[in-house]
């Protein structure tokens, strides 16, 4: 048993189960607690604390879920072994199992706002009238200097309050001066690219993975090695099997794109261990970070690395919404200057009053509230849609984690081609996309992505018993 | 003496002047008239149309600025002889003189909106009110199709209004097809830089020239090869010189950009005739297009020209405001999905709202209708400026072409450092640009860029009073 000497500040303005959280992680990174050691139990550490057992539970139910800690039934809570602690500290073996590949298409345009389009957060329950108006008001606001030439590192305000959110949401380690914003991520990636890739430089990809990335990094002069995933992300055996050539990895940890899962602790930190070994670039792309349905939000692998080899990328195209065209970085302080001067040869600055606007949502508050909101939203949005598969399509789908993000994934049975099944569900007024689509390699699976964001609960019970009519009818 | 057989259009919605000036042009470049060919008076001309005299003089005297026509005293008005035939219809000899170059320093960040600063419009006089209201509707009115994805084109109201504006106002050549919106004219460069540049490619620019498109071309691999520009633009002489390796000629041609000059007619053509024979491509950046003081403006060079070489940029940072962050392409038609899929990948589209606001300022007439306004306003201020220089500093200064656009250049006396000049002017408060940083090479003139959009006539007439005495005082 160990006595851990935490304290809590109740003045912070950080949640107390965050801060415990926090401070429990951080004893982890730091070495303080080692791989297989045991920790208070909740009971404990409350009295410790002096605070309810509430705020402990649900700290230490987050980093169970991370896999920072793992239960033993009777005899309590330890720090998990599957962290080496070379791995923590220096360079060294004890890697995850490698991963399996999975069965296997091209891309397809989506369009349409029907129901399951990806990437579509719920417009019907954004706040219009509210947004409307604070744009009305900056408009009328808009001073002659706003209305010149803007910074290219974006409009101040926005920036300190992203990093304020950042730091808060997602334990990203930054200061104002590191972020960027730009128009999305898209831009971030391609922005990355250019200053971090030279011509045929090969940067590891997710496999499958997010084709929209794809051609972003291949803008930039990239060659794309893929690498498979399994369920705690991307594999580090396979990444490290690809040898010393890889320049950077472009990974999505919060929320795989496509296939749901979140990358584990363990992952995390090995990949950071081998960006630094390798003197390589994590590109951290923290989409569909925002809306977790199991536990917490798993904090942003930035924020766990001493080592400034990451670059973070994050969007506001799906918690508010695509058309705003706002996104942002967070660059290591050594490339800030790099970044910038790339991104004024780019297209000089952001337009200033969606910055300004935004500013004023975040500083306000609206943005915390509208994501608290969202979450029950699309809580029983995909509560309806696995109710909905499981009714009409169970027998010919299998779901994989939607424990996360705006949509989930489905393999097909085998022989079905997933294309053919996008195409008749265009034809019944519904937008999914093939799994085939996110692949780089040739051995691709048949499944569908299936967003629900964008959809209310009843139309996704509907589209379902349409996708099921779909799967019944098939040859 | 020639019957022309043109006929104007009273019901087009093109004025008079503008149908004559399009149809002596067009049957100049067609071959109809043919160098050194006398052309009808402006009496008989308006007594054929049926039409009062202004007019055919309002053409004539465009043609005459643009170099199409020349007038003999007493003998009538010619189609130019410089207008080589060969230059017209088939490859061919007969090139202007080469361009004398000029005296000559490294590139400042320009800040601060004192008098003089660069590329600013008079922010002082935009219709704010109007402005305002048109977002605060738009924005009200925003529906979800338009909060999620847009077209990698732009809004389809927004490209056919530019296009039909371009059409009259430029004489450009386009369908809407061919509108790409983008985020300024940067971006524009940035985005034809990579579809028409490989990495290494050497591409012709201005010398002096605008170093914001350099870094926007060197973003995209080029190899800039700097090209001397005299009175009528870019030396077409040197430019043959510099060989068959040359894939792009990046220009200014309404107004030179620092120098002031525009480009002749025979240089449009032979331009337009370099790039068809070298199988290159023209980047035509109509910067400043839209204020002329001395006569109609001249129209795009774009227009000109069969064969599809020209990628025309603008933007409407200098009409109405730079942090809108809205430019535009036009691009040759066989090139629009390549074009459309590099700006999928570099940033998916642009924000909605502002191009819903400009599409409507644009439809509603509130768009030629501020030029307007403002062409006078900026005649104004031109007008103030360079009777301010005449009399404080006319010693010191030699001013330049003064014809066109929102600066004017002035060239310094011999021995006397535009950057410290530009230094002391900072500490009086003006924000000039110095001249020597507008030069690839190292043979740079010292000057001065004023510009005059930004500020009242009164400040202007005060401001040069400081420069007086900023200029008197050396040591």
């Amino acid at each position: 048993m160990t006595t851990l000497h935490l304290a809590v500040d109740r003045d912070s303005g950080v949640a107390i189960h965050r801060q415990i959280y926090q401070r429990l992680r951080g004893a982890i990174l730091e070495g303080l607690l080692r791989p297989g050691q045991r920790v208070p139990s909740t009971r404990t550490l409350s009295r410790e604390l002096g605070v309810s057992r509430l705020p402990v539970l649900t700290a230490y139910e987050q980093l169970l879920h991370e896999r920072y800690l793992e239960g033993r039934v009777g005899s309590g809570t330890f720090v998990s072994p599957a962290l080496p602690d070379d791995l923590l500290q220096v360079p060294g073996a004890g890697a995850p199992r490698p991963s399996p590949t999975r069965p296997a298409a091209p891309p397809s345009r989506e369009e349409g706002l029907g129901p399951f389009r990806l990437s579509v957060p719920a417009l019907d329950r954004f706040p219009h009238a509210l947004w409307a108006r604070l744009v009305a008001r900056q408009a009328h606001a808009l001073t002659h200097t706003q209305m010149a030439y803007g910074d290219p590192a974006g409009l101040p305000s926005l920036r300190a309050a992203v990093a304020e959110h950042l730091r808060t949401a997602r334990a990203v380690r930054c200061e104002t001066e590191q972020v960027i914003i730009v128009s999305g991520s898209q831009a971030a990636l391609h922005l990355a690219a250019a200053v971090l890739v030279a011509p045929g430089d090969q940067v590891a990809v997710e496999e499958p993975g997010y084709p929209g990335a794809w051609s972003a990094l291949r803008a930039g002069g990239a060659r794309l090695v893929p690498v498979p995933v399994d369920g705690e992300g991307l594999s580090l055996d396979s990444l490290r099997r690809r040898g010393r050539r890889i320049r950077a990895a472009y990974v999505t940890p919060s929320h795989q794109y496509p296939l749901g899962s979140s990358m584990s602790a363990a992952r995390r930190l090995a990949l950071l261990e081998w960006a630094g070994r390798q003197g390589a670039w994590v590109l951290e792309d923290d989409y569909d970070s925002e809306y977790r349905y199991v536990s917490r939000p798993v904090g942003a692998l930035q924020g766990m690395g001493a080592h400034e080899r990451v670059v973070y990328i994050g969007s506001f195209s799906k918690v508010l919404f695509p058309a705003l065209r706002v996104g942002f970085l967070v660059v290591p302080s050594g490339l800030r200057q790099r970044f910038l001067e790339a991104r004024e040869a780019f297209d000089l600055f952001s337009p200033t009053l969606y910055q300004a606007v935004l500013a004023e949502f975040l500083r306000e508050g609206h943005f915390v509230r509208h994501l608290r909101r969202m979450r029950g939203v699309y809580l029983e949005r995909r509560d309806a849609l696995m109710a909905g598969l499981t009714r009409h399509c169970g027998d010919r789908l299998s779901l994989l984690n939607a424990d996360a993000g705006l949509h989930l994934a489905v393999l097909l049975p085998p022989g079905l081609d997933d294309r053919e099944v996008v195409r008749r569900m265009g034809g019944r007024g519904l937008t999914a996309t093939a799994l085939s689509a996110c692949y780089v390699g040739g051995d691709r699976s048949s499944g569908l992505l299936l967003g629900f964001g964008g959809t209310p609960a009843r139309r996704l019970l509907d589209a379902t018993r349409i996708l099921g009519e779909i799967l019944q009818a098939r040859p």
